[in-house]
């Protein structure tokens, strides 16, 4: 395949290079011990208490092999763990050989040494044993990591060792968390900290996903970064070094669904709705900022998702190539049928490119092609799985949110109709519901855009209300209020707790 | 209790700082992979054998999750192990999580997960775990090793890796290895090579006593390694910084028995013995480099020793304060009854002194009460312990192979009664014998002060090529023939296999 854009590609990961931030440091010090303990009422079963303060983040007791302690910090931190370490009796004569565990839920060290079932890779749990050569010794670990506890456990020790001055060197592109206005309720308020909390901690020298996993840009993840952040830090150098990133790492005209920034910028996977959704957020970035040389710069490139997603439409209708592939991905959930889902964001991106087009004043002989196909899909997708007399999207036999959501959002139903399916769907017990904070954030969408604005409330309320409720202060990668060890990746210890994707809240409570 | 020499501590130190190397860095690549199996007819009971060549020290295969393989140097190295992984598929989105683990012999891999029975600290088992973010990757580890085996294991890995361009960076004080003149059997050539090996492994930024455990410089290790350096590397001036560095970290003007470096110096434990051979170690050191500038300096603490130990001493002979005190060493034997030992030891010692006193020119008016003490304890302890009739020093009951050296060696026996007991002693089946190449070193002295030169030939070639012949290229810690698992530490895998208090043959090889 020869590629159109070759020659843009060192052009934008250089601007995405230059965009590239200094981070942020600053110290969080551990708060107090805690102590684990199974507690079914707890979400994930798992309680930690705190049992005694830290005096200047100091543990009060001497540790020896074998002993093990857990450290509490006042909110979920993102950087790199320090503490000093010293000989009880002041010898020191060999090395400290310490495992640390960082948890951001007390189920992940709850659950720790339980066999691993998971489909993603186990090296991602939060886990590193260290040697201290010398005592008294200043130790810092190398890499960041997020948590709200650390155990420490002592593998070796020249007698007891004294562990203080712990404390965390967070690290981040934005430090303090702004003040907002006054919100209605103070679960309100609790909400949207926890979701400026989560932008923080992921906000890093691009906007990660999660903090703990997967550290690094994803479209869809960067859409809501988008609006989020304009809501709230406005670091617009952060977004725009994530529309470079992915535009200078497309593949053979595709863009990546994902970037690596480290060693290098290097692209990821594919995944067909972010190649789209970069319409989107092109177009919602120009809008915010102003900044509509940008949207011209890459205008080509989002267009150019449209033709190479054609081969997957037959008679104007996307079908998918395999059942279970994760190319496509609307939701982490298996039992979703995708296809009406698809549909719809493919035309809403399309309707973001037409806009951004217009907006730049690109001529219509450019854009008529995609106008009619806009027309087009939209047309398909209505009468494919638009049941009018249910007044529901119905794919493949199965009633979800996903896709009254996306037909929605897509425009392919009628305010009135969109209504009516949002409405009539709570009724039916067995739809596919969202399984994660990121297809939530598409449901507040669409409650906006067919007008609901209660509707929007109650389920803040609700759903990221819920959160908190189960001791949450940033937010959860996915959520399932009754499954408390739902995970995607078959493990819930992989679930990150800190995925900007799912601090969309905020975005509705600010937004109004 | 007021110090005579605290005004002195600081220069000392300064003057030890002052001597400070700088290390020499060179590359030794992996060789080849290992395969590790038990072998009843090898040491302790496991081999490592060659299976397949490392071309560019490159592991040939990828690895993932449970797999492991171990890499064979060509020698045993010391330094920072550093490697290159790459995700075989290129894409590499997870950490790679890898546990290694560095074994000096065979043994320590074959045993390494047995339950630990050591009463040293398990931390000085030479394991990590080491987390690689981002693929692909150049690893090298921050802590040295000394090993001649690393076992590489995936614990977790973004599907299969391949680890490649596996090295040491080495790291000592000297680096090229002296080609010495002729010796006169292979043995003896790979015996030089082996203690040369030993003494380049052991000289980092002073003499260390072992390259893996203690990694510090102790003043029975130091004496010896005085000698060693002066035919083989010649670089007095570690010694010159070991001697500074002992004066310098004396307590209530006590020498101590070691000192830590890192991460300030600091004196380590007390030992009697070492606080004594420090004359020992002054007075060679002053007689092979001519620098008698330095004797002159350290001659008063050398002195001090004396005064002091002699609260250990009741009517001129020295009595143990407590059955089983690690405070007097003279070897690695629980069994071992040690007041004769230490008797001839204090001595050997003090002759050193008067010696060095003497070459120095200071009066006999300061020398004279050292000069009687000197007879008064050669008297008791021939009185006291050295059976006649029997032609044997017997200590408690005991006879033992460190009564007879150190009799000797303080010259309590005539060479012709020395002689006589070191033949003796050979036909007493129950005699303690040595269980380390430090008092076997002595135990060379011993002969060669009565003029048997023959027996330290044999000696040599029994012990040392008994080391050889058993798969070491290094010179071991303990070694008791017969007895594979023996640790002075109840667990042989904390036993150092590169210790340099052991590479003494080469003395007796080239002093000739």
């Amino acid at each position: 395949m020869s590629s159109k854009f070759q020659h843009c590609l060192k052009r934008w990961i250089e601007k995405s290079e230059a965009l590239k931030t200094e981070l942020c440091h600053w110290e969080t010090a551990a708060v107090s011990l805690g102590e684990l303990s199974a507690s079914p009422t707890d979400w994930q079963g798992a309680r930690i208490q705190e049992t005694e303060p830290l005096l200047a983040a100091s543990v009060p007791h001497g540790y020896q092999k074998g002993d093990h302690f857990i450290v509490i910090f006042p909110e979920t931190v993102v950087g790199r763990l320090h503490f000093k370490v010293i000989a009880e009796n002041g010898y020191g004569d060999s090395p400290t050989w310490l495992r640390l565990r960082f948890a951001e839920l007390p189920g992940e060290l709850k659950h720790w040494d339980d066999p691993f079932t998971g489909i993603l890779n186990c090296a991602w749990l939060q886990e590193d044993t260290i040697h201290i050569d010398n005592l008294p010794a200043d130790v810092t670990l190398p890499r960041r990591y997020s948590c709200r506890y650390v155990e420490f456990e002592v593998l070796g020790s020249p007698g007891k060792v004294q562990i203080f001055d712990i404390g965390m060197t967070m690290e981040a592109a934005v430090q303090d968390i702004p003040v907002l206005p006054w919100v209605s309720s103070s679960l309100d308020a609790s909400i949207e900290r926890m979701c400026l909390r989560t932008i923080r901690n992921c906000f890093q020298t691009c906007p990660e996903d999660g903090a703990k996993r997967d550290r690094r840009l994803w479209g869809g993840d960067l859409r809501i970064a988008n609006l989020l952040n304009h809501c709230s830090f406005k670091r617009y150098d952060l977004i725009e070094r994530g529309l470079f990133l992915l535009a200078g790492n497309a593949m053979d005209d595709k863009l990546p669904g994902c970037v690596f920034e480290r060693p290098t910028p290097r692209p990821g996977c594919l995944l067909h709705d972010y190649s789209l959704l970069f319409s989107v957020i092109l177009e919602e970035y120009c809008r915010l900022t102003g900044k509509y040389e940008i949207g011209s710069e890459l205008f080509d490139i989002a267009a150019e998702q449209f033709l190479l997603i054609q081969q997957y439409f037959h008679n104007d209708l996307f079908k998918m190539p395999s059942k279970n592939s994760w190319d496509f991905f609307i939701d982490h959930c298996r039992v979703l049928e995708k296809e009406a889902a698809f549909q719809g964001l493919a035309v809403f991106s399309l309707q973001a490119l037409l806009r951004l087009g217009e907006a730049l004043g690109i001529q219509e002989s450019r854009l008529s092609s995609f106008r009619q196909l806009k027309e087009r899909w939209l047309n398909a997708g209505r009468v494919a799985f638009y049941n009018a007399e249910k007044g529901l999207v119905i794919c493949n036999g199965q009633v979800s949110y996903a896709s009254q959501i996306w037909f929605v959002l897509g425009g392919l139903l009628t305010e009135e109709e969109g209504s009516r399916a949002l409405k009539t769907i709570e009724g039916i017990d067995d739809a596919v519901k969202p399984k994660t904070p990121y297809l939530a954030f598409s449901l507040l969408e669409a409650y906006e855009k067919c007008g609901d604005t209660k509707a929007i409330h109650a389920f803040i309320q609700d759903y990221w209300g819920g959160m908190i409720a189960k001791g949450a202060d940033t937010c959860w990668e996915a959520y399932v209020p009754d499954e408390p060890f739902f995970s995607p990746y078959d493990d819930f210890r992989l679930n990150s707790a800190c995925h900007v994707w799912s601090a969309g809240a905020i975005w509705f409570l600010r937004n109004k």
